[in-house]
């Protein structure tokens, strides 16, 4: 989380060090991977047909939550939702994973399963990324479309939710600091707490970098530093707005709910 | 194609000037795809129990096997099989797609639906390149790890299967010079036409490029231009080699087969 990194407290406490620096490394990480599905999806027109309820008749949702809700069943036998890190978008009625559970570390208390904030990140996809992320028009291919929808999805449901790990951390590393916000159900402080505005800054500025690096034209021949924004396979600002306007601060969101359930 | 591009023969031909652009720069883009799906697999530990046939007692396959079966099913009632130049792995029994069918251009000649080397594409994906392609050990995530094996695969057999494209358009800008060594069913002869080395060199040289500037460690403070191979995600010359050894191969392999039955 953007607020997390770097933060001046963070350093140098010793017991809490692999995992603070764990979390911090896998934020970065994360970036890259959102980065990637993002330039993905945009090889595709937006597709209408793919979100239209009234497409099929017979069913009165969209193919796209069709695609969505089996592709979860699917990564439920295979056990994805074993890991504390990933969270279902349609989480009634999963199979059981077919291979025996792998021992994840129980980092985080007990209460991080009930933190959920899927229906948000869902619309704010659809309703609000999706439309200036692709062009206009309808290429046909539905399922590629649905299919890097949902590596989209995925990538940014992990990231926000991870917002209980950065939480987690920050609490261990301050626990008297939080816990009388907590038993005040203060959200306002809390907030104010897990604030880095300079932080913050930076994750923009990195995001958009990534996807200057990650979304240009490579050619053997010339300079790919163009600086030519239209050669971007996906505009730089708004990577970095799909994180000031809505990945840092549903990340934030999760990190006060878990916060506030933390000494239950 | 890597012997297809640039070749000077194709150059300046009225007729086929669209799609010959378009099949250029189709393989130019699915190079990025190729490169990302690799690094974001490269994620993860090799994860061996989700290849092992052992694992799941009662089926007698492996995970990996079923999870691509299951998302075959799920890619096909979304009509990625409409597109003819999607080919799945697993052919049998998959599903009618949902919406009507999409109004694909009929480009290749009938025959295209018969080349298939799937089969080659699976074994040398998981017994080749898998295994070189991450480190040892097991994390657990293995839905994750399948869904990135599932893009890889993808990724490579369209790429792989693109060469009916290469052909047909080469076979329509020299129709006669193809024509006698189809008849002759010179196999040799056909892959003497659609080599170009000089091109397959540039090829190779382009994506070891794109493995390095798409799986640089992106940081706001320094350069990250550092020439250090161990920081990047993944091997360029891994990515090179399975141009070389592989995609370039293979491809042609799928351009000798379409150009045999062309005539059909």
């Amino acid at each position: 989380m953007a607020s997390f990194e770097a933060s001046s407290r963070d350093e140098g406490e010793g017991s809490n060090q692999t995992s603070l620096k764990t979390v911090r490394e896998s934020l970065i990480r994360q970036e890259d991977s959102i980065v990637f599905s993002l330039i993905e999806r945009a090889r595709h027109p937006y597709n209408a047909a793919a979100y239209d309820n009234s497409s099929l008749k017979s069913s009165g949702c969209s193919l796209a939550e069709i695609f969505v809700r089996e592709a979860e069943h699917l990564h439920a036998k295979a056990g994805r939702y074993d890991n504390p890190e990933e969270v279902p978008f349609f989480s009634e009625d999963l199979p059981l994973p077919l291979l025996p559970p792998y021992n994840y570390p129980q980092v985080l208390h007990p209460v991080a399963a009930s933190v959920n904030i899927t229906k948000t990140i869902w619309n704010m996809y659809f309703n609000e990324l999706l439309p200036i992320l692709t062009t206009k028009g309808d290429d046909g291919n539905y399922a590629s479309t649905l299919a890097l929808d949902l590596a989209c999805l995925q990538a940014l449901s992990r990231r926000i939710h991870y917002g209980k790990y950065v939480a987690e951390v920050k609490f261990r590393d301050a626990p008297m600091d939080y816990s009388s916000a907590i038993h005040d159900k203060d959200r306002e402080a809390l907030m104010r707490m897990l604030t880095f505005e300079r932080v913050e800054e930076m994750v923009k500025q990195r995001v958009a970098k990534k996807a200057m690096v990650f979304g240009q034209q490579v050619t053997l021949e010339e300079d790919n530093w163009s600086g030519d924004t239209l050669n971007y396979k996906v505009d730089p600002t708004l990577v970095s707005r799909l994180y000031s306007d809505w990945i840092i601060p549903l990340t934030k969101v999760v990190e006060v709910e878990y916060l506030l359930r933390r000494l239950d």
